[in-house]
Protein backbone atom coordinates (compact mmCIF):
# COMPACT_ATOMS: atom_id res chain seq x y z
CA UNK A 1 0.00 0.00 0.00
CA UNK A 2 1.31 3.60 -0.95
CA UNK A 3 0.27 5.98 1.80
CA UNK A 4 1.00 9.10 1.18
CA UNK A 5 0.48 11.67 4.04
CA UNK A 6 0.70 15.96 3.95
CA UNK A 7 1.14 17.91 6.83
CA UNK A 8 1.32 21.90 6.37
CA UNK A 9 1.48 25.31 7.70
CA UNK A 10 -1.52 27.09 7.52
CA UNK A 11 -1.56 29.19 4.11
CA UNK A 12 1.30 27.03 2.54
CA UNK A 13 -0.73 25.45 -0.23
CA UNK A 14 -0.52 22.22 1.33
CA UNK A 15 -4.63 21.15 0.21
CA UNK A 16 -3.80 22.16 -2.78
CA UNK A 17 -0.21 20.19 -2.88
CA UNK A 18 -1.91 16.77 -1.64
CA UNK A 19 -5.13 17.71 -4.13
CA UNK A 20 -2.89 17.94 -7.02
CA UNK A 21 -0.36 15.34 -6.06
CA UNK A 22 -3.60 12.67 -5.66
CA UNK A 23 -5.16 13.84 -8.86
CA UNK A 24 -1.53 13.20 -10.62
CA UNK A 25 -1.29 9.85 -9.41
CA UNK A 26 -4.41 8.76 -9.86
CA UNK A 27 -5.17 7.85 -6.41
CA UNK A 28 -8.27 8.99 -3.34
CA UNK A 29 -7.29 12.04 -1.91
CA UNK A 30 -9.01 12.67 1.51
CA UNK A 31 -9.33 15.68 3.83
CA UNK A 32 -12.79 17.08 4.49
CA UNK A 33 -14.19 13.29 3.18
CA UNK A 34 -12.98 11.84 6.32
CA UNK A 35 -14.66 14.56 8.53
CA UNK A 36 -17.78 13.15 6.53
CA UNK A 37 -17.11 9.78 7.43
CA UNK A 38 -16.25 10.34 11.06
CA UNK A 39 -19.57 12.18 11.32
CA UNK A 40 -21.77 9.74 10.10
CA UNK A 41 -19.91 6.93 12.56
CA UNK A 42 -19.90 9.44 15.88
CA UNK A 43 -23.32 10.54 14.85
CA UNK A 44 -22.66 14.07 15.18
CA UNK A 45 -23.45 16.41 11.77
CA UNK A 46 -20.69 16.99 9.21
CA UNK A 47 -20.81 20.63 9.85
CA UNK A 48 -20.42 20.44 13.56
CA UNK A 49 -17.66 18.09 13.84
CA UNK A 50 -16.36 20.31 11.36
CA UNK A 51 -16.19 23.25 13.26
CA UNK A 52 -15.02 21.22 16.25
CA UNK A 53 -11.71 19.77 14.25
CA UNK A 54 -9.90 23.38 14.42
CA UNK A 55 -10.57 23.61 18.07
CA UNK A 56 -12.58 26.71 17.46
CA UNK A 57 -9.88 28.56 16.20
CA UNK A 58 -11.29 29.55 12.84
CA UNK A 59 -14.48 30.48 14.52
CA UNK A 60 -13.30 34.44 14.94
CA UNK A 61 -12.07 34.30 11.25
CA UNK A 62 -14.93 33.74 8.86
CA UNK A 63 -12.20 32.81 5.56
CA UNK A 64 -13.40 29.36 5.01
CA UNK A 65 -16.34 29.13 6.91
CA UNK A 66 -19.34 31.08 6.72
CA UNK A 67 -21.94 29.58 9.36
CA UNK A 68 -21.56 30.98 12.71
CA UNK A 69 -19.32 29.71 15.33
CA UNK A 70 -21.62 30.03 18.72
CA UNK A 71 -21.22 26.26 19.79
CA UNK A 72 -17.08 26.00 20.16
CA UNK A 73 -16.23 26.05 23.51
CA UNK A 74 -19.36 23.34 24.03
CA UNK A 75 -17.81 20.98 21.12
CA UNK A 76 -14.61 21.18 22.79
CA UNK A 77 -15.82 18.69 24.76
CA UNK A 78 -16.07 16.05 22.09
CA UNK A 79 -12.02 16.59 21.31
CA UNK A 80 -11.56 12.93 22.39
CA UNK A 81 -14.34 11.04 20.97
CA UNK A 82 -13.33 13.10 17.77
CA UNK A 83 -9.56 11.95 18.09
CA UNK A 84 -10.15 8.52 18.44
CA UNK A 85 -13.04 8.67 15.41
CA UNK A 86 -10.88 10.20 13.07
CA UNK A 87 -8.05 7.41 13.89
CA UNK A 88 -10.46 4.56 12.89
CA UNK A 89 -11.15 5.98 9.90
CA UNK A 90 -8.19 7.11 8.67
CA UNK A 91 -6.82 3.60 9.54
CA UNK A 92 -9.95 2.28 7.39
CA UNK A 93 -9.49 4.63 4.27
CA UNK A 94 -5.69 4.03 4.08
CA UNK A 95 -6.81 0.28 4.31
CA UNK A 96 -8.58 0.49 1.29
CA UNK A 97 -6.12 1.00 -0.95
CA UNK A 98 -3.12 4.19 -2.27
CA UNK A 99 -4.23 7.51 -1.32
CA UNK A 100 -3.09 11.10 -0.41
CA UNK A 101 -4.09 11.64 3.10
CA UNK A 102 -3.84 16.05 4.42
CA UNK A 103 -3.95 16.77 7.80
CA UNK A 104 -5.55 15.05 10.70
CA UNK A 105 -2.17 13.63 12.22
CA UNK A 106 -2.31 10.83 9.37
CA UNK A 107 1.33 10.84 9.30
CA UNK A 108 1.43 9.71 13.20
CA UNK A 109 -1.75 7.44 13.20
CA UNK A 110 -0.45 5.15 9.81
CA UNK A 111 3.21 5.07 11.17
CA UNK A 112 2.98 1.07 10.82
CA UNK A 113 2.17 1.54 7.50
CA UNK A 114 5.50 3.57 6.01
CA UNK A 115 3.68 6.72 4.59
CA UNK A 116 5.84 8.62 2.53
CA UNK A 117 5.42 11.72 5.16
CA UNK A 118 5.68 15.27 3.49
CA UNK A 119 5.32 18.45 5.18
CA UNK A 120 5.01 21.99 3.54
CA UNK A 121 5.35 25.38 4.73
CA UNK A 122 6.39 28.55 3.93
CA UNK A 123 7.77 32.12 4.52
CA UNK A 124 4.68 33.92 6.67
CA UNK A 125 4.87 36.35 4.08
CA UNK A 126 4.40 34.26 1.03
CA UNK A 127 1.26 32.45 3.33
CA UNK A 128 -0.48 35.20 4.37
CA UNK A 129 0.22 36.65 0.76
CA UNK A 130 -1.51 33.39 -0.31
CA UNK A 131 -5.04 33.93 2.49
CA UNK A 132 -5.20 37.80 0.82
CA UNK A 133 -6.00 36.47 -2.86
CA UNK A 134 -8.16 33.84 -1.83
CA UNK A 135 -10.29 36.25 1.08
CA UNK A 136 -10.31 38.26 -1.96
CA UNK A 137 -11.47 35.87 -4.46
CA UNK A 138 -13.88 34.44 -1.75
CA UNK A 139 -15.02 38.23 -1.00
CA UNK A 140 -14.27 38.04 2.43
CA UNK A 141 -13.42 41.24 4.09
CA UNK A 142 -10.46 40.40 6.26
CA UNK A 143 -6.91 42.42 6.96
CA UNK A 144 -3.62 41.27 6.62
CA UNK A 145 -2.84 42.20 10.08
CA UNK A 146 -6.29 39.46 10.79
CA UNK A 147 -4.92 36.75 8.72
CA UNK A 148 -1.57 36.86 9.85
CA UNK A 149 -2.72 36.55 13.44
CA UNK A 150 -5.06 33.71 12.24
CA UNK A 151 -2.51 31.80 10.85
CA UNK A 152 -0.08 32.08 14.16
CA UNK A 153 -3.52 30.75 16.04
CA UNK A 154 -4.04 27.40 13.25
CA UNK A 155 -0.89 26.72 13.34
CA UNK A 156 -0.35 26.34 16.98
CA UNK A 157 -3.43 24.16 17.63
CA UNK A 158 -2.21 22.27 14.80
CA UNK A 159 1.03 22.07 16.80
CA UNK A 160 -0.97 21.25 19.97
CA UNK A 161 -3.19 18.58 18.70
CA UNK A 162 -0.08 16.87 16.82
CA UNK A 163 2.34 17.19 19.82
CA UNK A 164 -0.40 15.24 21.49
CA UNK A 165 -0.14 12.00 19.33
CA UNK A 166 4.01 11.80 18.34
CA UNK A 167 7.17 11.23 19.31
CA UNK A 168 8.14 14.53 17.29
CA UNK A 169 7.44 18.18 17.21
CA UNK A 170 5.51 19.40 14.51
CA UNK A 171 7.02 20.43 11.63
CA UNK A 172 10.42 18.96 12.86
CA UNK A 173 11.69 17.21 9.50
CA UNK A 174 12.93 14.31 11.07
CA UNK A 175 9.15 13.75 11.25
CA UNK A 176 9.02 13.66 7.67
CA UNK A 177 10.23 12.14 4.70
CA UNK A 178 10.63 15.27 2.05
CA UNK A 179 9.91 19.04 3.34
CA UNK A 180 8.58 21.38 0.61
CA UNK A 181 8.94 25.03 1.18
CA UNK A 182 6.39 26.67 -1.22
CA UNK A 183 7.94 29.97 -0.56
CA UNK A 184 9.54 30.48 -4.59
CA UNK A 185 7.72 27.93 -6.04
CA UNK A 186 4.63 27.02 -8.09
CA UNK A 187 2.78 24.47 -6.52
CA UNK A 188 1.00 23.28 -10.04
CA UNK A 189 4.79 23.09 -11.60
CA UNK A 190 6.33 21.12 -8.66
CA UNK A 191 3.58 18.25 -8.09
CA UNK A 192 4.51 16.37 -11.50
CA UNK A 193 7.84 15.95 -9.78
CA UNK A 194 6.96 15.06 -6.38
CA UNK A 195 4.64 12.94 -8.20
CA UNK A 196 7.84 10.55 -9.53
CA UNK A 197 9.81 11.61 -6.36
CA UNK A 198 7.28 9.46 -4.53
CA UNK A 199 7.10 6.72 -7.18
CA UNK A 200 10.80 6.29 -6.51
CA UNK A 201 10.66 6.80 -2.84
CA UNK A 202 8.25 3.83 -2.48
CA UNK A 203 10.45 1.53 -5.18
CA UNK A 204 13.65 2.21 -3.18
CA UNK A 205 12.09 1.41 0.24
CA UNK A 206 10.29 -1.56 -1.52
CA UNK A 207 13.29 -3.46 -2.64
CA UNK B 1 22.22 31.08 -13.26
CA UNK B 2 20.93 28.14 -12.07
CA UNK B 3 22.76 27.28 -8.43
CA UNK B 4 21.70 24.24 -6.30
CA UNK B 5 23.28 24.35 -2.74
CA UNK B 6 23.28 21.38 -0.57
CA UNK B 7 23.68 21.10 3.00
CA UNK B 8 24.09 18.19 4.41
CA UNK B 9 24.21 15.76 7.78
CA UNK B 10 27.53 13.87 7.98
CA UNK B 11 26.65 10.43 6.97
CA UNK B 12 23.37 11.02 5.22
CA UNK B 13 24.27 10.92 1.59
CA UNK B 14 24.12 14.70 1.05
CA UNK B 15 27.86 14.88 -0.96
CA UNK B 16 26.70 11.42 -3.45
CA UNK B 17 23.04 12.96 -4.00
CA UNK B 18 24.92 16.50 -4.93
CA UNK B 19 27.39 14.83 -7.23
CA UNK B 20 24.46 12.55 -9.17
CA UNK B 21 22.29 15.75 -9.33
CA UNK B 22 24.90 17.66 -11.06
CA UNK B 23 25.95 14.79 -13.46
CA UNK B 24 21.80 14.24 -14.19
CA UNK B 25 21.37 17.84 -15.19
CA UNK B 26 24.76 18.07 -16.59
CA UNK B 27 26.04 20.97 -14.82
CA UNK B 28 29.19 21.70 -12.62
CA UNK B 29 29.89 20.30 -9.74
CA UNK B 30 32.26 21.98 -6.79
CA UNK B 31 33.09 20.11 -3.60
CA UNK B 32 36.69 19.73 -3.17
CA UNK B 33 37.54 21.60 -6.23
CA UNK B 34 36.98 25.02 -4.22
CA UNK B 35 38.97 23.69 -1.68
CA UNK B 36 42.23 23.24 -4.28
CA UNK B 37 41.11 26.89 -5.69
CA UNK B 38 41.00 27.99 -2.15
CA UNK B 39 44.55 26.79 -2.07
CA UNK B 40 45.99 28.13 -4.84
CA UNK B 41 44.41 31.37 -3.77
CA UNK B 42 45.83 31.80 -0.47
CA UNK B 43 48.82 30.08 -1.03
CA UNK B 44 48.35 27.34 1.35
CA UNK B 45 48.70 23.94 0.01
CA UNK B 46 45.19 21.50 -0.71
CA UNK B 47 46.02 19.08 1.86
CA UNK B 48 46.58 22.04 4.37
CA UNK B 49 43.49 23.89 3.85
CA UNK B 50 41.37 20.19 3.70
CA UNK B 51 42.50 19.18 7.04
CA UNK B 52 41.63 23.59 8.55
CA UNK B 53 38.14 23.21 7.00
CA UNK B 54 36.55 20.52 9.14
CA UNK B 55 38.25 22.18 12.09
CA UNK B 56 40.40 19.25 12.82
CA UNK B 57 37.40 16.83 14.00
CA UNK B 58 38.49 14.73 11.78
CA UNK B 59 41.58 14.40 12.80
CA UNK B 60 41.13 11.72 15.37
CA UNK B 61 39.16 9.38 12.60
CA UNK B 62 40.90 7.83 9.45
CA UNK B 63 37.53 7.80 8.00
CA UNK B 64 38.29 9.51 5.12
CA UNK B 65 42.00 11.04 5.77
CA UNK B 66 44.85 8.87 6.11
CA UNK B 67 47.32 11.89 6.28
CA UNK B 68 48.42 12.92 10.06
CA UNK B 69 46.82 15.55 11.77
CA UNK B 70 49.16 16.52 14.22
CA UNK B 71 49.40 20.11 13.61
CA UNK B 72 45.14 20.69 13.79
CA UNK B 73 45.58 23.37 16.69
CA UNK B 74 48.09 26.01 14.96
CA UNK B 75 45.56 25.44 11.68
CA UNK B 76 42.62 26.60 13.52
CA UNK B 77 44.28 30.15 13.39
CA UNK B 78 43.80 30.35 9.39
CA UNK B 79 40.02 30.06 10.19
CA UNK B 80 39.27 33.31 9.33
CA UNK B 81 41.43 33.45 6.43
CA UNK B 82 40.08 30.20 5.01
CA UNK B 83 36.36 31.46 5.53
CA UNK B 84 37.12 34.68 3.53
CA UNK B 85 38.69 32.77 0.72
CA UNK B 86 35.88 30.49 0.20
CA UNK B 87 33.65 32.99 0.15
CA UNK B 88 35.37 34.70 -2.64
CA UNK B 89 36.04 31.33 -4.63
CA UNK B 90 32.27 30.01 -4.41
CA UNK B 91 31.36 33.58 -5.58
CA UNK B 92 33.41 33.79 -8.39
CA UNK B 93 32.57 29.48 -9.22
CA UNK B 94 29.06 29.94 -9.05
CA UNK B 95 29.13 33.54 -11.22
CA UNK B 96 30.87 31.03 -14.31
CA UNK B 97 27.62 29.18 -14.74
CA UNK B 98 24.98 26.98 -13.50
CA UNK B 99 26.20 24.01 -10.43
CA UNK B 100 25.92 21.92 -7.54
CA UNK B 101 27.61 23.28 -4.13
CA UNK B 102 27.77 20.40 -1.40
CA UNK B 103 28.68 22.14 1.60
CA UNK B 104 31.09 25.20 2.18
CA UNK B 105 28.06 27.39 3.65
CA UNK B 106 27.13 28.08 -0.47
CA UNK B 107 23.39 28.98 0.56
CA UNK B 108 24.12 32.45 2.38
CA UNK B 109 27.21 33.25 0.52
CA UNK B 110 24.90 32.72 -2.59
CA UNK B 111 21.87 34.14 -1.17
CA UNK B 112 21.45 37.47 -3.38
CA UNK B 113 21.82 34.57 -6.35
CA UNK B 114 18.57 32.91 -5.29
CA UNK B 115 19.73 29.44 -5.17
CA UNK B 116 17.63 26.27 -4.99
CA UNK B 117 19.05 25.51 -1.18
CA UNK B 118 18.54 21.38 -0.22
CA UNK B 119 19.31 19.58 3.14
CA UNK B 120 20.04 16.46 2.97
CA UNK B 121 19.34 14.58 6.69
CA UNK B 122 18.72 10.75 8.26
CA UNK B 123 17.86 9.19 11.23
CA UNK B 124 21.51 8.69 12.78
CA UNK B 125 20.88 4.74 12.30
CA UNK B 126 20.55 4.92 8.79
CA UNK B 127 24.04 7.37 9.10
CA UNK B 128 25.90 5.14 10.72
CA UNK B 129 25.44 2.30 8.67
CA UNK B 130 26.30 4.39 5.58
CA UNK B 131 29.49 5.12 7.36
CA UNK B 132 29.99 1.57 8.46
CA UNK B 133 29.85 0.47 4.86
CA UNK B 134 32.03 3.05 3.67
CA UNK B 135 34.69 2.26 6.14
CA UNK B 136 34.40 -1.72 5.22
CA UNK B 137 35.03 -0.30 1.59
CA UNK B 138 37.84 1.40 2.58
CA UNK B 139 39.40 -0.80 5.12
CA UNK B 140 39.17 1.35 7.68
CA UNK B 141 39.35 -0.07 11.62
CA UNK B 142 36.39 1.84 13.12
CA UNK B 143 33.56 0.69 15.26
CA UNK B 144 30.14 2.06 14.90
CA UNK B 145 30.10 3.75 18.24
CA UNK B 146 33.11 5.72 17.28
CA UNK B 147 31.24 6.64 14.16
CA UNK B 148 28.10 7.83 15.82
CA UNK B 149 30.43 10.00 17.78
CA UNK B 150 32.24 11.12 14.80
CA UNK B 151 28.87 12.31 13.50
CA UNK B 152 28.12 14.12 15.70
CA UNK B 153 31.50 16.54 16.64
CA UNK B 154 31.08 17.22 12.62
CA UNK B 155 27.88 18.03 12.51
CA UNK B 156 28.36 20.29 15.65
CA UNK B 157 31.08 22.01 13.50
CA UNK B 158 29.38 22.55 10.34
CA UNK B 159 26.59 23.83 12.86
CA UNK B 160 28.87 26.16 14.10
CA UNK B 161 30.69 27.63 11.32
CA UNK B 162 27.15 27.81 9.71
CA UNK B 163 25.57 29.69 12.46
CA UNK B 164 28.34 32.07 12.45
CA UNK B 165 27.30 33.05 9.00
CA UNK B 166 23.85 33.01 8.79
CA UNK B 167 20.31 33.77 10.18
CA UNK B 168 18.96 30.67 10.07
CA UNK B 169 20.00 27.72 12.50
CA UNK B 170 21.65 25.17 10.65
CA UNK B 171 19.43 22.20 9.45
CA UNK B 172 16.63 24.98 10.17
CA UNK B 173 14.15 23.53 7.38
CA UNK B 174 13.04 27.17 6.99
CA UNK B 175 16.50 28.29 5.75
CA UNK B 176 16.18 25.45 2.76
CA UNK B 177 13.53 25.18 -0.54
CA UNK B 178 13.43 21.22 -0.33
CA UNK B 179 14.69 19.04 2.71
CA UNK B 180 15.50 15.57 1.84
CA UNK B 181 15.29 12.38 4.00
CA UNK B 182 17.56 9.65 3.20
CA UNK B 183 16.64 7.28 6.06
CA UNK B 184 14.11 4.45 3.93
CA UNK B 185 15.47 6.46 0.43
CA UNK B 186 17.85 4.88 -2.73
CA UNK B 187 19.67 8.15 -3.46
CA UNK B 188 20.70 6.85 -6.75
CA UNK B 189 16.34 6.58 -7.10
CA UNK B 190 15.67 9.96 -6.34
CA UNK B 191 17.85 11.98 -8.06
CA UNK B 192 16.45 12.20 -11.45
CA UNK B 193 13.31 13.30 -9.53
CA UNK B 194 15.02 16.03 -7.42
CA UNK B 195 16.67 16.93 -10.70
CA UNK B 196 13.27 17.37 -12.42
CA UNK B 197 11.86 18.98 -9.29
CA UNK B 198 14.70 21.58 -9.52
CA UNK B 199 14.11 22.38 -13.01
CA UNK B 200 9.84 23.44 -12.60
CA UNK B 201 11.87 25.35 -9.30
CA UNK B 202 13.70 26.89 -11.22
CA UNK B 203 10.88 27.59 -13.53
CA UNK B 204 8.30 28.98 -11.32
CA UNK B 205 10.63 31.31 -9.57
CA UNK B 206 11.99 32.37 -12.91
CA UNK B 207 8.05 33.52 -14.32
Amino acid sequence: MRIITISREFGSGGRELGKRLAEELGIAYYDKEIISAIAEKSDLDEAYVEKAVESGVLSRYPLTFSSTFAHVPIMLNYDTKLIQSQRKVILELASRGDCVIVGRNADTILADMKPLRIFVYADMEARVARCVKKAKKDEEKITPAEIEKMIKQIDKTRRRNFDFASDYEWGDKRGYDLCVNTTHAEIKKLVPNIASYAKAWFEGKDE
